[in-house]
């Protein structure tokens, strides 16, 4: 099976065949940075930028280290030092660049919407790296990854997901890429932090995290968006606290093997205690290793390669 | 015929062979970004830097893609990140980065005049990346190249430059250029935008832009340089646009294949509407890719590459 | 011999032994940026990330070029771009970037003894490129390759160094080193500017800039730390400049052969005047080209690489 789309944007859109080509091909790619010589020639003589508007470090050198391994050249553009700043637009600068010819634009920005109008104006792959609360495919690409890598299989599997599922881009990309399976996949946080509807797109709704976690295989606990506006939501960050971080206690009504994974970057304290983050259950370092390995999956398959 | 100059600071040192010869160069690497792998080992084991003290995405990838798909090294040096924070003059930079052997570095600087300092403290070669209202060589050697292109010649050219020429560093770099070939030079704006005595530069000055487009071959927009003072030279952008941005009706008034170009980034509805800038005259894309192939040209013959 | 630490943090941990295969090391390291082609395979798929939480242009820019000369893949992490924006602690951060399998990171940060918290956190080289007022070991390493090169040996040098010694992570680096060898180390500045009980680690105090520089084979001038509030300690730069700024005059005192070293930026007119700073005596712009040599070698030996 091959790839068949220019860009990836969301995990939406994606069939549960296409999630798992992109898992399948990211296993032989997690060896590559196990190695002495970390780098395959795959990419050689292709151009990969990343275009950021957004702070990131995790996902843009995650990205950044995926294209290099792959052989790739890598431009990187930051917001602070684009011409952003002379009042040009988003559609104008995809175009420009395009101009230059690179083969994939990585693109993280604050407007959800923002890297589909990059690929509807332009012939270069895209990849969503984060788009306003919308989507961040990759991320929940890698953490199907990892929840397989972990537990053998995708089906049968009962997931929670904890905190503010309302402006989550990482909970929603996760959403659709989990009901594409038999999953049973719970979110959980204060009702001002859960949209309306939610049952629609397959999934239960708890507000109470004790229940939340009852025989969970897979416990995602997200971070309070405060760069977002998140912390208006809640009445303060120690009732949060108090109420939805995941402790230690909570393991006994999980699954006995169930794995604890965040996106990152935690709140340590806030939505997570240090004894779970450090913890035996943590799988959360892995989802950051297999993040390098999933990103040079759909690089490679964008760029044409075949799995 | 080779290059003979340790440095590119500016279009108006150069003899009409030294342009011709750069945009020769230029032919046979354009055709490498059109590759499927987008690279010649040409400049491996070279340190190329881009040392920017103004906020620029085109130019700055530009240039770095050129030099990566030579296989040069390229490190980014941008004034945020800068030891201009601790106080250090422009020259001891220079000298320091020197001592590091670089063997090219692209410096773009509010200053008039800093590439040219730049050059005399050290063996690196200089490329003016943009110095101020000064000039901006590499624009306008990829101008020169897109109406070479798409003319099929230089000499005989009528082109008209529209906008705020008197702090327009593309304006001076494409004048002294063009000059040096069998062209007729019109330049257009309003007075307080145009310098005195601009007709000793061998170029015609016309306030009215429907005169100024007659029978032209090349109508080149300017933005208007928020960022260097221009909006004070005029009574107000809504004014300007009515006077000088460009718009379908002038095409009748222009030659039958009249281009339209514009360096970027543009101020849509100040200087150019969208339909000029998105229709069939406009090649304001093919300068952007241009660009990259006339860098890598002047990467390479300043490195000591034959044509 | 062999290198046997995972990692460099400070020049006060290291015996004589291996400072002498840091600097033979660099030696034949020296070499390679002066040919023609600028590279050698030898760290070819080794990933090496810079992580800077202060600004910096010459240590950053030297460890790029070292690793790209050694063909690793380069990453850069600055503060600015950093997700410290979104509260990560230092600890996280390191852990999130050992899960890409990174070989070196290099960190800089105002925080004495970040890079040693990261050092124990993970399993990557951790090189220490500046901790707060406490070591910036691979500046003290080139300084002690350039004396060595341009003396001929290190035992039995006359070493002053002048400046803020109190708030001066080059100093103390320095002095960690030096002292491994039979030199005579004499720090010199403001009563201010000396912290207590400096004799202790093996050097004289001098508060005369004259008395300081007499047979001096090696004076170092340091440069006020206005960023680390270096001139509070002073009553005036006027002041400190008339007492404790280098002169052409001092020469008279020190040997016949001294040399004059800056770690830089320098503050022309503060702590050196312009004929010192340029003038014969000066191997300031040697110590940064060994500054390159100096860090390949201590890429090359912390992965692995034999003398």
């Amino acid at each position: 099976m091959n790839w068949a789309h220019k860009d990836l944007l969301g995990t939406r859109e994606l069939t549960r065949e296409e999630v798992l080509l992109i898992l399948d091909s990211a296993e032989s790619f997690k060896e590559v940075s196990r190695r002495d010589i970390k780098k395959v020639p795959t990419l050689r003589g292709k151009t990969v930028i990343t275009l950021f508007y957004e702070p990131s470090t995790r996902t843009r050198v995650s990205f950044e280290i995926a294209a290099k391994r792959l052989s790739a050249d890598t431009v990187n553009i930051s917001s602070s030092s684009s011409s952003s700043v002379k009042g040009e637009t988003l559609k104008d600068m995809g175009r420009n660049l395009q101009a230059m010819q690179p083969d994939v634009i990585i693109i993280r920005h604050s407007m959800p919407g923002a890297p589909h109008i990059l690929a509807q104006s332009i012939d270069a792959s895209i990849v969503n790296g984060g788009d306003g609360a919308h989507e961040h495919p990759t991320q929940a690409l890698l953490d199907l990854f990892t929840m397989r890598e972990k537990k053998g299989r995708l089906d049968g599997l009962k997931v929670t997901i904890v905190g503010d599922i309302a402006h989550s881009r990482v909970a929603r990309s996760n959403v659709f890429a989990l009901t594409k399976f038999d999953t049973e996949v719970t979110v959980c946080g204060p009702p001002t932090m859960i949209p309306p509807r939610m049952e629609e797109l397959g999934v239960k709704v708890e507000y109470n995290l004790d229940e939340a976690v009852k025989d969970s295989d897979v416990i995602m606990m997200l971070r309070i968006q405060k760069e977002r506006g998140g912390v208006s939501y809640i009445p303060s960050i120690k009732e949060y606290a108090t109420l939805f971080s995941l402790k230690e206690r909570h393991f006994a009504l999980a699954k006995d093997d169930v794995i604890v994974m965040h996106p990152g970057p935690m709140n340590r304290g806030v939505e997570i205690s240090d004894e779970v983050a450090d913890g035996p259950y943590s799988v959360i370092l892995d989802q950051v290793e297999n993040g390098v390995a999933v990103r040079m999956a759909i690089l490679f398959l964008l760029l044409g390669g075949e799995s």
